[in-house]
């Protein structure tokens, strides 16, 4: 967002940020000497009123775009642009929509927003599914290597289904207040989705396109659960790390014996390996896994104990909570050579 | 500094690291099984080190320098290299030297080091010059806009001057205490240098070759002298440079008029004006100076309230403490076009 759009008119000054992809409105209150509209770069703006020092400035344009921003002894001239040059912002048919609490909002996404894939071959998947069916919410993430899966209750009669852009959901979190009453409106268009956020308006295309069927990838059941102290499993993946870089992605490999995880790992740097107690449930097993992926997974499930569900050394990995059924991770396991 | 070297004897282990112009050892008590020494990828043993939540480890290394590392639960294996392709440390001919208390020497390297020569054509001048004459030391960095000079009085009869590599010294503030009664030894050999910090011992090379004449450019007295608000101009000037980026390097021309201080600046991007209050003695001035120079002296100054002294428009731009001698900046004006 290179410039910021000044609508000011009535004593109401309307900022807008807009970049095809992404807009943000926010409203305040001025005192209008004279109504007219001026866009400005937006960085060399908000570094101007960062630093000056004065409580109360002034902004005037002419008719030559050249903008004066005075305060009582500072003063910049700057030429800012045509509103004309500026993209207008869609129209959104309010077709559906939804109210929910913005702690919950911020929660399921920062959960589940690390997931999306970065690789642009699926644009659909560059996003976070929402689902909303019969007062059930989900959110979905999916890189093809793994799932982060998010759910709560939302007091809402909406059936509705979309995509929102992570770069989107990524300036939502930063907008979400943390107070437990705050609420945020959610309506949602057939192409376009506005969020209304703490007197934030903002406008976001959908991404199109089918996204992964990702329910069909949950394994059902499992024959070993192991069911594990979450730090510790996050340190010990940490320790086998050390020794594996961007050049050598090796993975770790892990092996149950009785109520022992033995943790190793094998790269041109070195060896490592690492084990900690935990319980274990069901059939021994043996199963690699990427370390990122599993540690990204384990922190994001922000709990202390979690079971860790396995079907078998080629079956996806799968987190979940001891209790209740909040979230679910998957990670895709690395099949190893001259594996059984 | 790729590998450290490690050598075991006598129940004591001696850590170095060394890249041929910087060394620095510890030495630390173990138990020694058998006496030897290997050379480990820095980064990865101190990755490992960090990482293992032992208090106790053992470190074996077989004379393939295969290198185990082993607490309870975790086992590195890692190919160490020969200590034969280490470099040896110089030898220092310990011929001068002198003992100085660590917050002294942090604080005279600190406010100095940011004004060394960044550029490789004067080698001479990436470093400061350390001056210990009759009892009082000064520490000078020059890099040919500006000087840094930092003085103090050294209980010692030694008379040493020496340029010590800025590398070095960015290093040797990291070890420096603040304790008031640390104490520092540095020894000064012709080519290396030696300082004794707090159970560690750094060897450096010194920079040769003749330091800049910084004493002929600093001005004597002064036409016009500004009594200022460090915090105040700092942040005039912070203002002013909105409009400056690497791109267009535009001076700030600074304008007194009575005791009213204007800063104006001008670039591609567009005018600034600010101004403030201080005390003005002398000439009124018109001067101008690039915005960095001057903000790195004043921030360095660690003062509340500094003397501006100017000579007129082409002469350097003083600024020191309005009590005592402890430090002197000099900033070289910035030519303006069309100025009588």
């Amino acid at each position: 967002m290179e410039g910021i759009l000044l609508e000011c008119e009535n004593n109401n000054l309307k900022l807008t940020g807009y970049d095809l992809d992404l807009g943000i409105t926010k409203t305040i209150q001025v005192e209008t000497v004279e109504p007219g509209a001026i866009v400005l770069n937006a960085r060399l703006f908000s570094d101007i009123l960062r630093k000056m020092p004065d409580e109360q400035i002034t902004i005037t344009s002419d008719q030559k775009l050249l903008t004066r921003i005075e305060g009582i002894d500072t003063e910049f001239n700057i030429l800012g642009m045509s509103r004309d040059e500026y993209p207008d912002m869609p129209a959104v048919d309010d077709s559906q929509g939804f109210t929910a609490p913005d702690y919950l909002l911020k929660n399921m996404i920062n959960q589940t927003l690390f997931a999306i894939s970065v690789n642009d071959q699926t644009p659909v998947l560059t996003g976070s599914l929402f689902d909303l069916n019969s007062g059930k919410m989900s959110v979905v993430s999916v890189d093809g290597y793994r799932v982060a899966l998010r759910k709560e209750n939302i007091a809402s009669d909406t059936d509705v289904s979309f995509v929102v852009p992570g770069k989107t959901l990524a300036e939502i979190t930063k907008l979400l207040s943390d107070q437990e009453e705050a609420m945020t409106r959610v309506s949602v268009g057939s192409r376009h989705i506005i969020f209304e956020i703490n007197g934030y308006t903002v406008i976001s295309r959908l991404l199109e396109g089918e996204y992964l069927d990702y329910k069909s990838a949950i394994p059902e059941g499992h024959t070993t659960r192991i069911v594990a102290d979450t730090r510790t499993v996050v340190q010990s993946i940490e320790r086998t790390s050390i020794i594996i870089n961007d050049r050598n992605k090796s993975p770790v490999k892990l092996v149950t014996e009785g109520s022992t995880i033995n943790l190793t790992c094998e790269s041109t740097i070195g060896k490592v390996s690492d084990r900690f107690e935990a319980t274990v449930e069901g059939d021994p097993i043996r199963i690699a896994f990427n370390n990122k992926y599993m540690i990204d997974a384990l922190k994001h499930t922000e709990c202390d104990q979690i079971y860790i569900d396995i079907n078998g050394p080629l079956s996806p990995i799968k987190i979940i909570p001891t209790e209740g059924d909040d979230f679910l991770f998957l990670v895709l396991p690395v099949r190893l050579k001259n594996e059984n």
